[in-house]
């Protein structure tokens, strides 16, 4: 017992010590110009080149632990780090210099009729909160966003990650110490216990925000936990309503794309609605195509009518994210039926009906409730890269702050300035 | 235990019902015109007027009720109604309909180059849930502000206000009945045990967003154990800073101004701090000008020596919200120290600075970390009214989604429309 609370008590002042030097460094951050902030990402991109032996050598370390700990193939791939995957990270840094700095930004400018001049400018949110899975490519991504938006950044990782997770931030802060932002701006918590990160929920005192990135399931056990503001990057119960008017190989295509091209991801479609003319003269080929790809089909009794090698739909389908090569597939009569399902069932994250006929998608776009709603186009287009927003916070699933992807200006909060000549009320 | 089991079966389905009912009033709601929500406003607002019998009668229920149970003067004006304020309240609606819809609103608008047609307009939230203490004012207040903005709300208010509150939505309910909008828009928890607030605070089922309106204790509460995303409304306690070259006048009249025009705002002047050369010829001015306002000063050690009616103060001090006639002044030597003091123990309210030198002023702007930021101008302006948006949620002290006085945006969302010829990734 009593070991337990001095171990409580030293986790508590490595996290209350670093969310403090973090805190103390983001009001110097707050000050730092675009050229300082640039210049530090330029540093280090090219330390994370210059020591790729000495991150790949501790990343080594990782896999070698998952893989004895009997990590499947797919975790240790994404754990894994190589020469081309820190090329990657490192251009991505460079990238990162080349976009706008929201920083300083002045969204409004007005006069009140007393005098006063107003101005709304946007500025860093402060210190933000990052809990994630064993991705050490998150820690990069992570601090550097943060950095370029003037933001200091707690990371807290996979325990399956901290040998390379320790490596990236040292190397990290070797950089910053050659640039004019302060070291203390990246801190990561080496204290991988549950318990570091349930206190983390509730640092009001030192973190502005908490963004989660990862499963449903950590996600939510933060969203249900944290008193500290949560963006919230949720899951994608996606669907492709294939209206009555809709062009046949347009439809199929897209539905293709929207299901297979990466199965993994939130904006894949899990769920395809026909409207019932369509399907009596269409659903046939559409099914066909699917399974051509491998696609296990679970569908209504309609569907099911046209092909004995359906797997029969229940309403657990309708709300299930499969996240594979599994689709749901229902019949609807009308643009009405298509969108009170999608409301019911859906997660708000992106929606699309393929149609030609006007009336039919205005309705969708105005009935249904989601992030992005799309129209003859896929749903995999939801992403930072792909709205052309240059870098990607994440895609928020939330309706305050910040709603689909996330570019840099999710990181940023806002001030109002008042210059005024002896105003008094 | 069977008895209390059931209770609480009940107030979960009177919550459960109520929230249902109005997330589908919601869908309703969000597709409503311009013209058919002023219209509302309109009814709503001849309603009061024409029912303001039954509103005073049931309200003289809950004062009656409230000086028996020994209710201090102050809490029982705040619950109190009568002609002048309901004429107060349904003027204010008229005046809301004269405010821009912000629905709708196109916020940015471009094209991908692979032919996407990207635009991102403005939605309403969904459902509002609103928690508040015993001003009947509230539940008209938030109401029309939530219809305007397309959203639905499920009210909260306090036990000692039910019967008026039932008039108000009794009353807000029949004047929906005649217009184009949904009557389950408006809900009110008759039930209003502690419990049932705190279902609310995890409801996040069928509520958007949770606005507590009240106490710091209140708005503690919501924060601490809200899982639905909080609108936080905090504390103010506020700064003014007078600079080395502080014109003496405007100083005195500022810091008078902020300070007792109406101390028990947010807004008002909590600590003074004042630039040391300033304080050596000037501070025996100010001191005399806030005591002639029988305004109680608790100084630090320099500030006790030009006056022995001077109260010590304490580091408490320079944390306490007095809200009152009290104020807690402390001689600093530069800016820096001026920021230092007000980022350690301010609540990023509102803060000011009094100067005839451009670079202090720049540098009190970038380092302060608060909502509003003034030069020589009174904090007593950090308001939606005095900022010109024609309406107020409440002042916000968080960083995500809305910082400062929020006006009608702050009660939106936004949502992505994207236009595609068959675009596939």
């Amino acid at each position: 017992m009593t070991e337990l609370l001095q171990e409580e008590q030293v986790t508590e002042t490595e996290l209350t010590l670093k969310a403090q030097e973090a805190k103390k460094a983001a009001f110097q951050l707050a000050k730092a110009t675009t050229e300082e902030k640039n210049e530090a990402l330029r540093i280090i991109s090219a330390q994370l080149l210059e020591e790729q032996d000495f991150i790949l050598s501790e990343n080594a370390k990782d896999i070698a632990a998952g893989k004895q700990a009997g990590m499947n193939d797919s975790l240790v791939d994404r754990l894994a780090l190589d020469a081309p995957r820190l090329k990657d990270m490192a251009d991505a840094l460079i990238q990162l210099t080349r976009l706008n700095d929201p920083i300083g930004e002045t969204l409004e400018k007005w006069e009140q009729p007393n005098g006063l001049a107003m101005t709304k400018i946007r500025v860093p949110i402060g210190v933000v909160g990052m809990i994630y899975e064993a991705r050490p490519n998150v820690t990069v991504d992570a601090s550097s966003l943060c950095l370029k938006t003037g933001n200091a950044i707690v990371l807290r990782g996979s325990s399956t990650a901290i040998n390379s997770n320790k490596a990236i931030v040292q190397v990290i802060r070797r950089a910053l110490e050659k640039s004019k932002l302060p070291v203390e701006a990246v801190q990561l918590l080496e204290d991988t216990r549950r318990e570091t990160a349930s206190q983390m929920f509730k640092l009001n005192e030192y973190l502005d925000v908490l963004i989660p990135r990862g499963g449903a399931k950590l996600i939510q056990t933060v969203v249900q936990n944290a008193t500290v503001p949560v963006l919230e990057t949720g899951a994608g119960n996606c669907h492709i309503y294939i209206d009555k008017t809709a062009d046949v190989k347009m439809a199929v295509d897209i539905a293709i794309n929207a299901k297979t091209q990466r199965p993994s991801v939130c904006n894949s479609c899990e769920t395809i609605l026909v409207q019932r003319d369509w399907a009596a003269a269409h659903l046939p080929e559409l099914v066909t195509a699917l399974q051509a790809q491998d696609v296990t089909i679970h569908g209504d009794e309609a569907v099911q009518q046209g092909s004995s090698s359906v797997v029969p739909a229940t309403d657990e389908d309708w709300a299930t994210e499969y996240l594979g090569f599994e689709v749901a597939i229902r019949v609807v009569d009308t643009v009405d039926q298509a969108v009170q399902h999608i409301n019911q069932y859906g997660t708000k994250h992106s929606e699309a009906i393929i149609s030609t006929d006007a009336a039919s998608v205005e309705q969708f776009f105005n009935e249904i409730d989601a992030a992005a709603v799309y129209h003859n186009a896929s749903t995999r287009f939801t992403d930072g890269f792909e709205f052309g927003f240059g870098a990607e916070i994440g895609i928020s699933t939330q309706k305050l702050h910040a709603r689909g992807p996330m570019g840099l200006p999710a990181l940023t909060s806002t001030k109002y300035i008042v210059r005024g000549n002896g105003q008094i009320k």
